[in-house]
């Protein structure tokens, strides 16, 4: 039996925990979505910021705050996962996972002292490890440094390695000049190099993006407590917490200029989850190009392959679904989705309060796990082996209707016209035409048509 | 070690699965959002039934029929539940799971029948238990089994009682005269029947959008194999499965009139998130109500008591966070953000395939279990408990300026908004400063004033 | 200058409008959004509605009926479009628009009788124009009107009409034998009719949800007036209104059975919204395979021949951008982002009123305006004019190596995968591959590689 | 009649445009979106700054090129508006509004010249006003122009005012005591001057991520002309284009580094646009908490008075819709709405193109253009004319039973809390129910709870 302010409830023996958590599990049986632990652990983080601060401060004693930040590590280091089994679909305060936490640091702190579980002594869940805190300014501090960390630690690197795996393809094929498409029509050569380059650039920039998305989450709400006033913290309480998470977790946080502000809206996850949707459509077109590419082996455009990493057809081969690319276009999916859940989310704060933080944070670390993982897998079982069938690829272009171009200042529009008309209507090269036409000899036409000029800007001025 | 087209690979000794679905977990580490049990079992049904039908027709023997439907059966009763390991960011068609089913109930089957596992004798997963099938059909028809299982056996049922809870709590108080509220000002007098009835009518109407919704989801891929065609199955195959299927589920379903469209779109289950999208909203909208109503406990509006399930502030009584309705808003914001992602997977179909089955199915399961949960959640642990707090409300309704119109038949419409403005300008309400001005005397102005009335329509015609 | 209860405001000398528009331009210089004048006709068509009721229960002159009801059906008519010049962006109950209604039916139907505009006499915008009514139950009895009005005699018989096309078409090419694509990768045949056949259901299905949607948008809030009570209005008026404006415009318009759930919500339209997502989905999909099925001429699949309305390439051939495609996906995608503005919109209303109601009516008209346009540009400017390049879709048939399976039972299963593995390996024809391994005739293989019979259920058993 | 390489087709005498801006309007009469006259204007630009370049290079005779700069000039300046008629539901690449620029300028040209319209000579729209360019680069370079004008030039300002007058607002009431409000529950008090800090602080906020999202806007496509090579341009062109465009512009327009990547994807769109829905979000909040607090006005919380811009209730005064606060907000929902169409098209991007290029810009400018002019007309019609009502606040905040943590340290928890539950039974002031228990004398009381203290950190360690 643990006791709250409203009397007593069964906890499980095994469990840390105490009753307010054991209230919101009765109360809170939606879903399957437990709080994420990115979230727990970051709390944690922020218990033992806290803790060092009131001893410093003299408000609380070293030797309790030598035991809350030791049970703390143990939470991020993630010893103690099994007990915090709380729903993301609690109050939206996520005042009960702060609890949650409060109460399971609280309870190994006491037994790491010798003491009794449940007794509250010699640390209690409030008055020692919530102190100079409310679960209005922690929880969304603890948001700001979950997401933080997963994007700075784990998201960015994987959209760096995949950026660096597409490079290296395309300079691997930097010399194979294929057809451009635009509106999926044939359009003038450029290099896979040059294709390639533009997905690469469309994720350098995305981790630009990202970046830029980091710098608001680096305010932390510490230090405003229940309201934002501060109340029942010193006025250096939020500067200093802020330093010691900085300190903590070797990234610049800082202490939010506006505490009203940091309480009563999410602003800066919105705008995060901004960078992840426009990621995931950098990340759904790349995929589509290559699922594109990758067509046929012989009904479509086939200049790509790529690995088999399952069995397609078992008796017709060069059927290669293209899996990676289709986890990848659903994660996107997915991700897109969450961002208009985040961003309804975002506009519901009333007065004091935003009460969605939950279903916020919930969110945006859902997607920046998802494309971190969808990236590292696209990248290992895609990219690097992907190869391109210069065969077919040199075919396509050779075929185009599109390397007329060139023949006009030579030997005049309407000539170069009739090639490509004759060409399209009898089905044959744009050479063959040319040669049927008798307007060209074959080293005339070779000397002229070189489609790897025009993956190039003019350089006759 | 088990084999498939591709060769061996080593796939741990407790479990039923085979080579195809481990290499998928290779490849496919992305996120924790496992392929929904519930698509798992109602994948389970579609192999009994078509095994039921192979026999029938000749195709399989009865034997080998039994052996799949007992082990398909076990699956079904979530018996062999970790054997499905898969995640929802795999192939896009579902072929993984689709072989993972195959495998584990081959498996099963062949140990019924005291085979080796892995020897895929007597029972292959191919050629017995995915015969007369594709994972393009029979994905798509395990998608709408599942979805209506679970919007037809429980969330339907969970909508239904929430709407009687609120309607027994509008009976409760159909006699509560109050004040009305548009654009959040004071507006003329309704009863807090009159207001719950509209609460109760809107999920009303959400549970016949609800069945308008399964209505397309009766219809099954089953039959259409590959592409559509049905290539591989008999011309009767998909009529007589939809059949099994009706009869194994006890609910309607039937062949879809056209396969192609069946596999290559889910405009079902788009639609079908659009009336779990409009459930949201309607929730959202109660829930927020209960919350503006509960506000205070005395610089709120406190009309509306709701029960204390954990702890609000020690010290100060009367403050009751309204939990249930932020878990309640929070799922709809994540349930609309589920729909955006549905709409954009659905719309990407490309030929005779859509390949972003899994994430449709794993966001309409989601929004259905959340909202089912939610309500659940919210009629035990809130509607049921909830109070009017009759004084407050009976004050806020004589302080209101509002009742000052029918007075004005009587006493002309330039007397009864001087006292309308009296009273606001003096803080008073509508009958002192009536008697203030004399006007009338206190039984005529009570005689007059009667909010009752005012929430009726006018029958004096 | 024209007076309200606020005093007096100057009004263009042209405008039949009053101060409270005059008000509302000053106050809302927002956007370019003028409020839909479906919606200001529906708005008349009620108002004309409620003076024939008001005449018939006594309350209103047959005089002030008659002159009421000839101005609004000058509205109805169009001929008096430039007098409502409000923005979407106003106040949320459209109380504003209401207004401008009655103050144009009122100045013009003073005309009409030979009185001063701006008099107020014979007809009163508000005592007269507006009895038996307030703007929170017209406005959403406008919108249902408006939007019902719009999708079943606009949108629907655009939806039909596609069909109908894309049917036809299917019917010219039923015999036409191709190359099925899942994943985008080559699988089993089928024929150009059965494609388009699953585009046509697509549609068929569509229309059948638009209708479901149409059956909550009969229920209209008239006789709610002010919250839902039908305070000021007979009993009787909301049945007897719907029914007038049921024979005004011959649909089965109804009165909605709880009038607060009218007034406070608008799910009927977030779920009407629902079916406008799909529709937006289907036509993506259909206009995404169109373009992939008509890409090249030369590098891409190129089966599909679409008509040339543009200039392509001046000096290229065969170069016919898709615009019809890409104007129609456009389309969806604004569709869909306007379905999660609907859906946001619709859960935020707050006691007796949603304050959403312009963007809500805004996003819906908008919607079903554009899908029904874009699907008659999509009709008469693409799908009409299709042609299938028989020759190159033959071509594809004949080259793809799914074709071996029909080998496997006369042969073996090994030696059909060595064709196929040989044909990979040596870029030719399965026929080629065969004839050269000396496992079959020419003759035999023709005999036995029947695409067309692999369109088709295996009908031997 | 004009012609181009299709044909002879007939245009009004009056227009400016050709023959391809014809066959637009013909093949694409869908909705009722304009093209934005900012996309008009700012291709304008680009063609004058092209012509210059090309000029500067030799590429263009001067005379031509001072024809093409002055007609440029006469679009920016707005003066051949009537002549851009096209929708933007048009080809995806915007290909028909470059045309059109390129048509009107060059018939413009002409016109100045004293030639004959539709001639071709002097001056002509491919070969000279489109000299060096693509469709295909210079629409996306137009797309960022015109975005980071209106928003650098008319969004930012517009927000910055808003800011500026909530900031104002907050100091007029710096001195203002109110309770705060957290879950919608009486929680501890803070000034109305930090209450609106906080208002103040997420405008600051989103003004640097408007700022931060203007960053990607600078880098233009140009110089990539067709598929992103640059073929037909010179190398430099690109950059000396840029150039020209900032020099013109007034603001840091750069080449983008990557033209294959600027063609493709608009990813700095979809950013920008997250920068927007995440503005939206914060106005909502704000407008949101702005008419909860002038809810009322009797029985709501009524601490803020808003103007009165429209008549209210005729008879009552004090009521006054919030009506600038529900455009505001329906806004907002448009905005999320937009933003969700923004992020799908962005997402659909094929190979060298991404063809939604019109619906992209047409979401983002709308967003923009509406976040400004609401800003605009909830800064000029509501917030500085915000008064808050301080006797009913001081009220509040005497009632509130939050007021007895302040008493705990004095007379014990166990008697404080003693005195709240009083105070909430008895329906009195926790200085009433303190004076009856008889704990304190009023002295004592007064000089203990001074709620002033209470907006401020604990300053007393």
């Amino acid at each position: 039996m643990e006791r709250d302010s409203m009397g007593e409830v069964a906890v499980p023996a095994h469990a840390y925990w105490g009753a307010q958590t054991q209230r919101s599990l009765i109360h809170f049986a939606i879903g399957d979505d437990p709080m994420p632990l990115e979230v727990v652990r970051a709390l944690a983080v922020v218990k033992k910021a806290a803790a060092l601060v009131n001893v410093e401060t003299g408000r609380l004693t070293a030797e309790k705050g030598r035991l809350i930040a030791a049970a703390a590590d143990e939470v991020v280091d993630g010893k103690l996962d099994p007990h915090f089994p709380l729903s993301v679909w609690q109050t939206g305060s996520g005042t009960q996972t702060n609890m949650n936490v409060n109460e399971v640091i609280a309870n190994r702190a006491i037994e790491l002292a010798g003491g009794v579980l449940g007794s509250r002594s010699p640390v209690h869940p409030n008055d020692d490890v919530n102190m100079s805190q409310s679960s209005n300014d922690v929880f969304p501090t603890a948001m700001h440094i979950a997401a933080a960390l997963l994007i700075h630690g784990g998201l960015i690197p994987a959209v760096e390695r995949l950026r660096d795996a597409i490079e290296a393809k395309g300079r691997e094929f930097a010399d194979v000049v294929k057809i451009g498409r635009t509106h999926l029509q044939d359009a003038t050569p450029l290099t896979v190099g040059q294709e390639m380059s533009g997905w690469a650039s469309l994720l350098e920039r995305d981790i630009t993006r990202l970046l830029q998305g980091l710098d608001g989450l680096w305010d932390l709400a510490i230090g405003g407590t229940a309201v934002g006033t501060g109340l029942a913290a010193r006025p250096d309480f939020g500067q200093r917490a802020a330093e010691r998470i900085a300190s903590l977790t070797g990234l610049p946080f800082r202490s939010h200029p506006n505490k009203f502000a940091a309480l009563s809206a999410h602003d800066e996850l919105v705008f995060v989850h901004g960078t992840l949707t426009t990621l995931a459509g950098s990340l759904m077109k790349i995929a589509n190009d290559i699922r594109l590419l990758a067509s046929g082996p012989r009904c479509g455009i086939g200049e790509l392959q790529i690995p088999e990493n399952e069995p397609g057809s078992s008796i017709m081969p060069g059927k290669v679904n293209p899996t990676q690319c289709e986890a990848m276009t659903m994660v996107a999916a997915q991700v897109m989705g969450n961002g208009t859940a985040v961003a309804i989310a975002g506009s519901q704060g009333n007065l004091e309060l935003n009460v969605f933080k939950p279903v916020i944070i919930h969110n945006v670390l859902r997607s920046a796990a998802l494309l971190g993982d969808a990236c590292r897998s696209f990248t290992d079982h895609l990219v690097v082996g992907m190869e391109v069938d210069r065969q077919r690829t040199a075919e396509h272009l050779r075929n185009s209707l599109m390397l007329v171009t060139p023949l006009s200042p030579r030997i005049g529009y309407d000539k170069a016209a009739r090639i490509a008309h004759t060409a399209y209507a009898e089905g044959t090269t744009l050479r063959e035409a040319c040669l049927k036409l008798g307007y060209l000899s074959a080293a005339e036409f070779d000397a002229l048509v070189r489609p790897e000029e025009m993956t190039r800007p003019d350089r006759t001025d």
